[in-house]
């Protein structure tokens, strides 16, 4: 009897942050392509319920949760009935089962379990940005000396990386889009008036909630430079912003022959997402939409207005200067954010708010991890000290 | 005394066609690189006094023009004080001194030394259309057997080939991106009315002028659907045309899952000419000009209009049915398009009489090479008879 062993095709992965707005699709991705992906892993933050319906599917090994969503003991969890093993996010990041670790969480908590899977040699799709923005360094660092890849999950970076594939020589320069957000063409004026529910409805991309407003404040692009700086060792003025509202074409490089590649496909994560996994093979999957051309008509660029949008500046600027001060404006933006979702501020105070914290900074040069983790608490409490001070 | 010898590193030359356009343009990027690349052979059909330019400029060994070129016995011969070598096209074309032959010739005096090219294995550089529109399938069959290389340096075939780079598997679709030329948007009547003038205007390519006309009917895009198909091996159904008015990007391909690459720059062949040269390096070129992102605003895309513009259907249905059809389809291409310039017929004839005479051919359904050029001289007196019968 011939027995077919598959396994060695099938990849195993784990999913950290799997029940956001990533995470769940990449187990859509999962879903479609079974006979290539397995789920070994899977860790929410207090989404516990939603973990559970996933874990039940999926039957991980391995599980984590944080402790804080520890429920009322009178309640019976909703994983009891589930047979798994309840690992650290850094534990199921270099667990020896695990073959590619997807960093799907949002926020500085990818930062440890990024450097734990690079230094454990794993192959990381990343879609957390915060961890190459606040320790780009250390972990590109780490990932060369161990030989881990670090695969983009983000639409932008992966477009760039796919662009990158085949080509022997170093890129000229990186060509960043960004749909502009719901505010795209909005004075400074008008943005002082823009509420978090207005700021929440993307014109493109379904996304959670602190990216949204990222984007509308361009943040998101401004931190996407600083992770194509380290994912690419581009310098910084070699990576420009092109407003681009339909959201096609997802990035582009120049070549030093002046040759131009670009990426297009609808926007849908999945895509991305996708080509992570299955790099570097492309997979059919039929729930990925193709281009329609008849519905295509026009693809529009402009240039950033910088002055409307000071996010962007700001982390373009923080990205410059090195050490931690993106760490600084990374966790400024985070706190800002969530002032203006529970409508603290205004829409125009989240730069001024990182503007401030980050002029009030000084940065070692080339600060340890426990430099940045400092930086990062020392940013959070001054944005909330200057609100304090100054309510809006 | 340490003697460096960069000789490897230069790739000999034999240019075919040297004095026509692309001829021109290659020579321009071999100025601009003379590290690089260096000129073996020369070859032009009548004009002499260009080629006489040339040769005194990049010393050639091997030089080549038409006998019918010879001239009146009382004039010195422009060429009468260089030394050179005089080689038929073929022989130049498989010279063991020569490591890439471009076939920059036009119409099909190109086939002949593409053959020899690449029964002798050499690397082809081909911006000669014909040679596959004709005969695309022993030519590729001989570079498969002889391990020779067909590099495209058709704009939109070197975008599909800059695209395929990296790519480990087959591509779903090519998308082959067309101007329009200078009629696009008009209806069959008004294209009953234009003048060879007018149709020598094209928006944005400088070409030569059967390219130029061929342009303006789409026959172009046509022949360069049946060239996609044999560069890449691509079924017909897989090849999708779509005009884009502005000629930024020159081609685009789809992968399995959905993705899309393309390539752009401004519409100038010294890029492709360049990347076939230099391939699979790039090369650092200041002559080539960088897209300014504030100038381009605009990427307009639409589908074509075969009820206006026949040719292209011609194409593609001639490429489908094969055998010599194709062949036939370029003869009388070339007889209608000068018969159109000499203002024999008008612009809209052109593709009643590639038609007509495409449905009195019976094709061989494999057809040799003599009886492909056998159906291009059927081809070609069939145009004239027609006309000859019927004036316009």
């Amino acid at each position: 009897m011939i027995v077919c062993d598959m396994s060695d095709a099938i990849k195993q992965l784990a999913i950290l942050g799997s029940t956001g707005s990533i995470g769940q699709q990449t187990l859509e991705v999962v879903r479609a392509l079974p006979h290539r992906f397995h789920i070994v892993g899977l860790a929410t933050g207090t989404n516990i319920t939603l973990l559970a319906k996933q874990a039940s599917e999926f039957k991980p090994r391995f599980v984590y949760y944080s402790s804080a969503s520890s429920q009322d003991s009178e309640v019976p969890s909703p994983l009891a009935d589930l047979e798994y093993e309840l690992l650290s996010l850094e534990d199921i990041a270099c667990h020896p089962q695990v073959d590619t670790v997807v960093i799907a969480t949002s926020g500085k908590a990818g930062l440890s379990p990024t450097l734990a899977a690079v230094k454990a040699g794993k192959t990381v799709a990343l879609a957390n940005k915060e961890s190459l923005v606040m320790a780009g360094e250390i972990i590109t660092n780490e990932a060369k000396r161990n030989k881990a890849q670090i695969l983009p999950i983000d639409s932008e970076h992966s477009a760039i990386w796919q662009c990158l594939q085949g080509e022997t020589q170093k890129a000229a320069r990186i060509i960043l889009t960004a749909s502009g957000g719901p505010f795209h063409g909005y004075s400074s004026d008008q943005l002082e008036r823009v509420m978090a529910k207005q700021a929440l409805k993307h014109p493109s991309w379904q996304m959670g909630r602190k990216v949204t407003i990222d984007s509308a404040t361009l943040m998101n692009k401004g931190l996407e430079v600083i992770e194509a700086h380290w994912l690419f060792n581009m310098p910084f003025d070699n990576i420009k912003v092109l407003i681009h509202p339909q959201s096609i074409v997802h990035s582009m490089v120049e070549f030093i022959d002046g040759s131009i590649k670009a990426q297009l496909s609808y926007p849908d994560m999945r895509l991305p997402i996708q080509y992570a996994l299955s790099y570097p093979e492309r997979l059919p999957n039929p729930q990925l939409p193709r281009l329609n051309w008849s519905n295509i008509s026009n693809l529009t660029f402009e240039q950033p207005d910088f002055d409307a949008f000071p996010c962007l500046k700001l982390a373009i600027e923080a990205g410059k200067k090195g050490g931690a001060y993106p760490a600084v404006l990374c966790a400024a933006d985070e706190v800002a954010v969530d002032l203006f979702l529970s409508q603290r501020i205004k829409f125009t105070d989240i730069a001024n708010l990182i503007q401030q914290v980050l002029e009030q900074y000084q940065s070692p040069a080339r600060p340890t991890l426990e430099e940045i983790m400092a930086a990062d608490t020392w940013a959070r409490q001054k944005v909330l000290e200057i609100v304090g001070g100054n309510p809006c």
